[in-house]
This record gives C-alpha cells, sequence and structure tokens, in this order.
C-alpha cells in the first residue's frame, strides 16, 4: 500500500507484549497492517524502559507503513500475566517481573500523547480473530490459545469479556476433572483444562504412557535427546505411531468436553482454536484428525441447534492475532467509524 | 405509592413465563413492582390465547399501580425452553407444547402495541437481581436457579449473555464430572451439573444412599409417604440427621466447583443464588451451612483475587425477580432514561 493511499485515514498501534518478545504493528482501519514486527521484551531492563523501545520502533514503521505519527488515532496494549485493567495497571507478570505492578496504561498514554487501551493478551488475540481472522463473520467468539499454557478470550457483541477484576476468559482454567486423581495445573489447582490440553501437558501424558511401558517410536526419541515436544507426536503421528495417534485424538476429546461446558456458557457464534500446538493444523493429516475429533465430542455432548451450527476451526492470523486485536480493541474503544 | 406520584413517568410491563403460571407485573423506572399477580399458563389453550390473558389481566392491574396504559413505555418477556431470540420465536417449550413454535415478540407487539423485548427466563431472573436485587451494585452477575431443574442466567455491563443461536447462560448445562460414571442429565447428556443439584438430582442422590443401606430419619420418610423432597432433606437435616447434612454439604461442594468453572469464564462481580432449593437459604442454619461450603470450595478452587473479592450470595427477589428482570430489560432495550 503505498503513502498516498494512507495519508490522512486513521490507524492504529497494536502491541502484543510476550515474555520473549513484544510484537508491534501499525495496522489500518480494516483491520490489515501496514507494518510490523518484533523486539525483545529483555523485562530486567523494566517497564519504563519497555516502553520507550515500543514506541521508538513504532515510530520506526511509520515510514514503511506510510503514514504520520499523527495519523496513530490510538494504540492497542496487550499484556500476559495478571493485571487491572480499570486501573491500566500490571499485577504479576509471571517471567517478566521486571513489568510486575507498574501504571502501564497511564504511562504509556503520557508517553505516546495517545488514547490507550489496555487488555489481556488472550482478549486482544481473540478480538483480532474476531474483527479479521476466522471470526469476522460472528457476532461473538471464544478463542482457546494452545501453547506452552492454555490462554484464552472472549468476545461477545464486539466486547472483550475482561471480567469484573481483569479474571475473565481464562478459557485454560475451567474444570474438568473433579476426580480425586485429577492432574494439577500449572496454577495449583486441580482438574483444569491446561493440565490436560497444553503443548507441556500433552508431552506428560505420553511421558507417563511411555513410563508405563507402551510402545511407541517416541521412545527412542526421549532416549536419544533426553525430551520431546508436542511437535515432534505430530510428526511420529503422522509417520504412523499409534500411541502419538492415540494421545492426540484423546487430547482433542479432552478438549471438546471443555468446549461444551464454555459454549453452554457463551453459546458463541465460533470456537476458534489459536496457538502452537495445533499438530500441524489444516496443512497435515493429524492436524486434520485433531480438529475432527473436537468437533466430534462437541456435537456429541451439546444441544442439537449448537451441534447444527456452531463452527469450530483454526486461527487463521497467525502470531500476528495480539498485535491486530490489540489494534482493534483501541479502533473499537476510541475511533470506530462504522 | 399514589396515582398522582407515578403520573406521566414511565412504566414497564414485566411477564414471567413458565410452565404453570405466568407472572405478570407493572414495573416503575426505579425496579419497584407497582402491581403484580398470576394467572394459570393453560399452555393447552395456546398461545394466541395466553397472550389475550396476560394483557387482560395486566389492564386489570392498570388502577392498583395507579398508572394508565398508555404510560406503559414497552414490554419484557421472559420464557423457558428453547427460543430464537433474535426473530422472536418459541422453539420446543418443555411441559407447555401449546407454546410451541410461535412468533411471541411480534404477536405480543402486535396485540399490545408497544415494543417487547423477548429473552430467556433464566436471563430475565438475574436481570432482576442484577438491576434491582442482590446485584443492584455490580457490573456483572451470574445467577444460578436451583429448583427442579437448574437455571442460569449471565449479565455483563448490563447485556444478558443471551449467545449466538440462543443457548447462553445454560449454566446447568456445564460439565463437572468427565467419569464413565458420571450422572446423566435430563437434557441426555452426561455429567452436566444440573444432573447433581438440583431439587430432583439431590433427592434422587440421598435415595441412592439409603438405598445402599445408609441409615437416616429419611428413610422413615420414604417408607411412609413413599417420597420425599429437597425440603424434606434440609428439614431432617435440620433435625440433626447426618445423612441429610452430609449430602447437603456435598451438594455445596459440587456446586461450588461448578461456579469455579463459570467465574474463569464470566469473572463476574457476584454469583447469586436462586430458585426454591436452597435448604432454607439464610433463614435456616442448614441453609447458611450450605452457602459456606459453597464460598468455601470457591475460595479454595479459585484464584487468589477472585476468593477475595468475588461475592457468593442469595438471590433477594425471590419469585418476582423473573418478571421485574424482564420488565428491567425491556426498559434497557427501549426506555432507559438514567
Amino acid at each position: 500500500m503505498s503513502s498516498v493511499e494512507n495519508e490522512g485515514s486513521p490507524v492504529y498501534l497494536g502491541i502484543d507484549v510476550g515474555g520473549t518478545n513484544i510484537k508491534i504493528g501499525i495496522v489500518d482501519d480494516a483491520g490489515h497492517p501496514l507494518a510490523h514486527g518484533k523486539i525483545a521484551t529483555d523485562h530486567q531492563r523494566g517497564a519504563e524502559d519497555g516502553v520507550s523501545r515500543i514506541l521508538a520502533f513504532a515510530k520506526s514503521l511509520l515510514p514503511q507503513a506510510g503514514v504520520t505519527w499523527e495519523q496513530i488515532r490510538a494504540i492497542g496494549l496487550g499484556t500476559p500475566g495478571t493485571m487491572n485493567v480499570k486501573e491500566g495497571r500490571t499485577l504479576h507478570m509471571p517471567n517478566m517481573s521486571g513489568w510486575d505492578f507498574f501504571p502501564i496504561r497511564s504511562h504509556l498514554e503520557a508517553e505516546s500523547g495517545k488514547p490507550v487501551m489496555f487488555l489481556n493478551d488472550g482478549n486482544a488475540a481473540a478480538f483480532g480473530e474476531y474483527w479479521v481472522g476466522r471470526g469476522r463473520e460472528y457476532d461473538s467468539l471464544i478463542m482457546i490459545t494452545l501453547g506452552t499454557g492454555v490462554g484464552g478470550g472472549i468476545i461477545i457483541q464486539d466486547e472483550p469479556v475482561h471480567g469484573d477484576h481483569s479474571h475473565g476468559s481464562e478459557c485454560g482454567h475451567i474444570v474438568i476433572d473433579t476426580s480425586p486423581d485429577a492432574r494439577v495445573c500449572p496454577c495449583g489447582q486441580a482438574g483444569h483444562l491446561e493440565a490436560y490440553v497444553s503443548a507441556t501437558s500433552v508431552v506428560l501424558r505420553v511421558t507417563e504412557r511411555l513410563e508405563a511401558g507402551d510402545s511407541s517410536s517416541l521412545k527412542m526419541k526421549l532416549d536419544e535427546a533426553g525430551e520431546f515436544s508436542a511437535v515432534d507426536i505430530a510428526t511420529h503421528a503422522e509417520q504412523g505411531d499409534a500411541l502419538a495417534r492415540e494421545m492426540i485424538i484423546e487430547t482433542g476429546e479432552i478438549l471438546g468436553r471443555g468446549i461444551v461446558s464454555m459454549m453452554h456458557m457463551i453459546d458463541p457464534g465460533i470456537v476458534v482454536l489459536g496457538g502452537g500446538m495445533n499438530f500441524g493444523g489444516m496443512n497435515s493429516a493429524i492436524g486434520r484428525i485433531f480438529l475432527e475429533t473436537i468437533r466430534y465430542m462437541v456435537r456429541e455432548l451439546t444441544f442439537p441447534v449448537l451441534a447444527e451450527d456452531t463452527i469450530i476451526d483454526f486461527a487463521t492470523l497467525g502470531s500476528s492475532c495480539g498485535f491486530i486485536g490489540a489494534a482493534g480493541a483501541a479502533r473499537k474503544q476510541f475511533g470506530k467509524t462504522s
């Protein structure tokens, strides 16, 4: 897109803060990223330093985006960890303690001179898929992000479910197993969805089966390398390993049951699966089996109307969904013209 | 309130349709019922006949309410069963098939000449508690209605969660047990909250314990009367029966676990327990033990901020919450002035 096309129209700066990198993009009014990139989080340098580097990097993107700083109408900022959305403060930030308990919204507003929409990174990602991704045709969406942990976001009629105490949309922490031998979640509680379907949890579940003596080509990988990943599980499943396939299907079944609970609370138009742990997604046979297993389980366990009509699919924006969604949430709050 | 006070100010007609009765009330702009009563549903006479009788009864309330028909700005209508909220139609109505598949909103609008807000009865009740009941000081609320079944409603920032397919807020149908021996819900699926904590389910759980040989004063009641109710369980628990007390506490524990799942999706300011099955509520020692058990379980299983701040309490509006909430939802949609 040339600078002439963008001249004068409002654009939004989207920021997606993670423990390792901060993704930053300039997004136009239709949700297209005009320019984007990332910087190292280096959280130990502190949040004030982080904000300075974010804004310097954002300004360096302006020529490529073909817009002026004045055209940036508002900024959207998504962060992980616990936070106080109403007061615009971070609380405890796992793996990035240098940003703990910081008045990030007011500081970013003061440094940038722009209004800032501050939200949970899971809701930012969900807003991206809702605005211009897989959910763009729907009025409400649940996004479940499968990675090292399990994140989530819920959008109902343009509004992220922030929660009254900034703990809304914690889809990884619904209880899916109340039995005495339920798995323990990294959050400390038992039976949460994350304790079963995060990449970490899937590797652990497979490891337990190997230790119990189940045969699998993953055993050799474990013996040689000392470890294996969820990607390895997908690879071995593709190559025909029975245990790897079984565990991927079991993961889909568990996730399907969790999604049903969520659907019966929210009844969204679509449930979107994001994050890196998708066993190859639509590009692999086993990824498609994973998705079809989830869909089958949901159809089996939900009400007829929802079994018929609720869409379950992979996300489409990839790792850009966080900054695009943050920009979109800022547009909704401060600049939406349509 | 005299007619002079109400003269000219907008009021709302609230209608809460149930399988046995239809509760009807005229509610002022502050949420006070000016006059209310109920008529028999007599569903077999059909929905058109029902609407005629509703409107005739509503008009008969006008003198007592001290308002004119012209002052009624809008009508709120809550119905049970499945529905299409967007299209304003009932679908399948359990126990009142005479109202099945009826374009209730447009028909009521045509017959009354007033705009009609149509919503699920669970969301109507929740809106009542949110507007002027126990939840009036909060920005979001989950209401769980414990009766023969388990209903629910969710309000986030003034908006009921209707769902994309009118299946939002089905709090009774979240999955709380995924074990192979999970109880089967009346909806046909296994492991739903309703299958454990409805009055019907609690009686069944106690009956199973009696059949297994557990001693309890309820055994004599069962042998004499051929049945017992959730109210009997509360009475016997008050009188010191150990099994009755144990089962009420177990019910509180199960409900607490379900509430935690809901809280981690919505993070409301308050969770309100309504409906007839409350083991006596705040007026009885065992009712208070039931509530404290739920609170304890939630505190044990949720995040620190939510354990500290989320309120869990009984509802306050009793059986009026449905028509008050329907009126309130109509006010929000068509007439809210503040």
